[in-house]
């Protein structure tokens, strides 16, 4: 089953001169979200993941899934303030300014391998974030999960010798 | 297995004087998070639901694995700017001042039986601006599931004849 026309291009969104990835045709059919919860799930057992952390909010779309499907623990990595435990935080570059990601400081088994799950790879920004807060909790992380990776933005750079895996390419 | 053990109090989060309910130990532990996903799904298919609407970004943790267990078409809920395509918005209050969700115009079939998912069941002030949205785009609400319902905090009767089912409650 061919996932593309399950994605729609969303002109001038957020702003002009971007074309948003549209996931939402996906979700809304089950033969789609099934073969791309199948896809992801394939790719993490070839990278052994031992634990799902997926990145607030379209990452729990299919990070939440995936643990479910893998019988794996699942660890959320949220906007700050959001956690309510002692958490790390991880600051990274926006064009203009900084965001920040935190995640609970005891989350992860010490040197479990994590698999960081998001929608999207645009710049990479988030993901290295994430592979870096992984670290320091004490993980290992054994790759970055995908739906769609925007070849054309050079993320996969960001995320040095983390494998970065996706199923859709654009 | 009781799922009680794995929801742990968090005491003056977000502020002084509110205990948060911490689902992150349900989610790192496979048994338990497979254990409420049952759960759920029992209540979801007693309700008969058609489509799984979930709201940002919790419920998504719980909604998303739903779909994919009963091979259900997911409908995100989102913050106000987030959703790319013509969206509906319904505004609902906070102790000061107010905040709003937004739901895609087209996202739900004509009549459709919608359940609408979230983690925590509180004021009901957010279910109830879902129920709302999914009766203007032309779905259902047959239902709102949440894996824990605040009793004390009466939410329930702000949703109406929308039937209420939760898998703990405090």
């Amino acid at each position: 089953m061919k996932l593309e026309p399950f994605i729609h291009d969303v002109p001038d969104f957020p702003k002009p001169g971007v074309v948003f990835k549209d996931i939402t045709p996906l979700l809304a059919n089950p033969d789609a979200f099934r073969e791309a919860l199948d896809g992801l799930a394939t790719q993490a057992r070839q990278l052994r993941a031992e634990t799902i952390v997926a990145i607030e909010s379209r990452g729990f779309l299919f990070g939440a899934p995936l643990a479910r499907i893998l019988g794996l623990p699942f660890i959320p990595v949220r906007k700050p303030g959001k956690l309510p435990r002692t958490s790390l935080r991880e600051e990274y570059a926006l064009e203009y300014g900084t965001d920040a990601l935190e995640m609970h400081a005891d989350a992860i088994h010490p040197g479990a391998r994590c698999l960081i799950v998001d929608d999207v790879l645009a710049t990479g920004g988030t993901a290295a974030a994430v592979a870096t807060l992984v670290r320091r909790a004490g993980g290992t992380p054994v790759g970055t999960l995908f739906l769609i990776e925007l070849t054309f933005l050079g993320g996969a750079k960001k995320l040095g010798d983390v494998p970065v895996r996706s199923l859709l390419r654009y």
